[in-house]
């Protein structure tokens, strides 16, 4: 029986050649060799070795130590690198080139796949605004006033973004309770997960040039999932009045894989009614293309699944996110990565954060393990996702995963 | 008559050889070669090619087309580059071979002297937070509870980060007062400049390892002006409950110029007592060198000086911010910025920000070339400062400029 071909994949592999992520990798015996690399199924293709071998106009750009360069080469070099790829993993002629340049998932390390320019995280799921509202300030309305004009947002630590798998370090800090006399210091012990997708800029614009809604896919390329782990005692203590800062900085998780827009053309979806009138530029009613993606969230800890998490619920869509972020006047650079803020659907299983899912430690999860409110030392977070992909072919999201580990002795 | 030599500067020229910033450059015949320069005067010595010239350990360091290595060497670098430095355009022998390498300041362009990795900024300015706190809740206490106990931060956009010279593109976006029933949308009609001073880390960290107070210097090279541009109508409506974004976002102006730290001295000055005690890792009591700087800033629009606000009256100091800013794991890179805050005194003409100098437009600044509650387009904002030096020379920080230039029309 002829050994079987890592390109023979079984039936609707959710990374099959309809999908193609990108990331960056070294193998064990060339560590010091950043290469960047396309996921099929559960291999991962040397796609500058690809280039070579078959010939393409695009071989220096695939010859590189990371996404960066196929990055900031636009939409059209994104569009035919994909096709090439396509062909490369699929036409049987190619098979004996490419099989050579397939590297077993679980030989390589993964690394973050490029630099990270500016990080933003945005605010734009209803449910979770609404449940934070609510549990932070019980006696007000609990969405601000300006919640359904924009779409709200924050500069993030664009140096401590990490890649999946990195330990995350639990983070120290102030924290004051009202019924605490004066700020406390020491380990956060409300340390929280937020369930995001992050997207990812190529195209740059220059200073004073918004980037208008019909141009959103001129200048993103794709995504990741994220997870922006959040202290909820620090940042509580901290956040008046100019918005979180250590109780965010310490570390954010994106997966490994950056998933092409292109690869996600089949879910599309219609975002939720809006119920305010939005002015002129975040008017999203007439384009052609549903600003909606759905993507479908799994947050697991120590396995257990805790939380689905629905993309689709989102009230503000990527495209209006970009154009908000722009419509100043700011610029952007390939690189630049931003959050879609925390994914919490209607229901009490779709919340995308431990602060909503134990009502802010008031009602713990009940797990096989113990209970949880907030994560504990040792717990291991992973966040999945799949999205509808063509002929009902799931597209797999690459996973992003961290696993806490105890803040350092201060002396 | 022997032509003079630029090195032979007037008495107590505030940028002799005690002083020596450094920048990035290029020439009008070679626009394409940024260079590492170190300003002397009206001059500009290539500090390259001075190196290479003169034989230095650090000569690869020097010829680059930034100051990012540099600032990556650490300090023992940083101290003997500047002895090096210091020699060549004081000792007499080396005259001739340094006089051929300094350039006119008029004949040079000046140039963002590296790269921005994450950029902060503070609010360490008990004044300043004092005024805002009154004008903007002028019900409530001024500062929030959390003031005192902490320095207040959050991150700005690292990719708007613009050299001293670079027009300011009046940024629009949405504005509602509550005499609004709906947000507006154009460009903003309160755009404000902040004085700030903007320090550079030069010697990263690792994930999860705090900087202590007294490690300040091992990783702080030196510092710019600042002016932290600022949209008061946008900011107001979006910054509950995250922070500022776009009201800040779409340009923040440093100085062309590095002031070393080294430079600095004998501007040290104890800063101003706290009334609250703070967490032991802010407790700067028993520190061996004073932790505040003595620098006397200026703010000018089109050429009148409005404001002259005094940098040793801030509360929080750059060691308390850099140490609060890692408390919490976070990693530093190299070219990490981080902005003071508005500088303001206690007098009325030493406020950083028109906000305060008209206290929100009710006081129109009457100026010789008519009044002015926030900036009109055309309007030139320049910022200077000094500060004490050795043997009571000076010591001048470059200037940051910028003028203000319309909003694009929209579509």
């Amino acid at each position: 029986m002829p050994e079987q071909s890592p390109l023979d994949l079984a039936e609707g592999d959710p990374f099959g050649p309809h999908n193609l992520p990108y990331g960056a990798f070294t193998t064990a015996d060339e560590p010091g060799r950043r290469r960047l690399g396309v996921r099929i199924g559960d291999h991962v293709l040397d796609a500058g070795a690809a280039a070579h071998t078959l010939g393409s106009p695009y071989a220096s750009l695939l010859a590189q130590p990371g996404l960066g360069p196929l990055l900031a080469a636009g939409r059209t070099a994104w569009r035919d690198v994909r096709r090439a790829l396509t062909a490369w993993v699929t036409v049987p002629a190619h098979r004996q080139d490419i099989e050579p340049l397939l590297h077993p998932l679980d030989s390589v390390t993964l690394h973050l796949p490029y630099e990270v320019a500016d990080y933003v995280d945005f605010y734009s799921s209803e449910h979770h605004a609404t449940n934070v509202g609510h549990i932070f300030r019980p006696d007000g309305e609990p969405l601000t006033p300006n919640w359904k004009h924009l779409p709200i947002g924050y500069h993030g630590r664009s140096g401590t973004v990490v890649v999946s798998g990195t330990d995350v370090i639990r983070p120290a800090g102030q924290r004051k309770t009202p019924a605490d006399p004066a700020p406390l210091f020491g380990p956060s012990v409300k340390l929280d997960i937020e369930a995001e997708v992050g997207f990812v800029v190529g195209t740059p614009t220059e200073l004073g040039r918004p980037v208008p809604l019909n141009a959103f896919r001129d200048h993103v390329f794709g995504l990741h999932l994220l997870n922006d782990w959040s202290a909820r005692d620090i940042q509580a203590w901290e956040y008046v009045p100019l918005g979180p800062f250590l109780g965010k900085s310490f570390a954010t998780s994106v997966s490994a894989w950056v998933t092409p827009l292109e690869a996600l053309d089949a879910a599309r979806v219609a975002p939720p009614a809006r119920d305010v009138d939005v002015l002129p530029y975040l008017d999203d009613s007439g384009d052609e293309e549903p600003g909606g993606l759905d993507l479908r969230i799994s947050v697991a800890i120590n396995g257990q699944i805790v939380s689905e998490p629905p993309f689709a619920t989102m009230y503000w869509t990527a495209a209006q996110q970009l154009t908000h972020m722009t419509v100043n006047g700011a610029s952007l650079r390939t690189g630049d990565l931003y959050g879609s803020g925390t994914v919490s659907g209607p229901e009490v299983h779709q919340r995308g954060s431990l602060l909503e899912l134990t009502w802010n430690g008031r009602d713990p999860l009940e797990l096989p393990y113990g209970k949880r409110t907030f994560l504990e030392d040792g717990d291991e977070v992973t966040m999945t996702a799949w999205a509808p992909g063509p002929d009902g072919v799931r597209v797999g999201l690459g996973e992003v995963t961290g696993r806490i580990v105890p803040a350092p002795a201060t002396s």
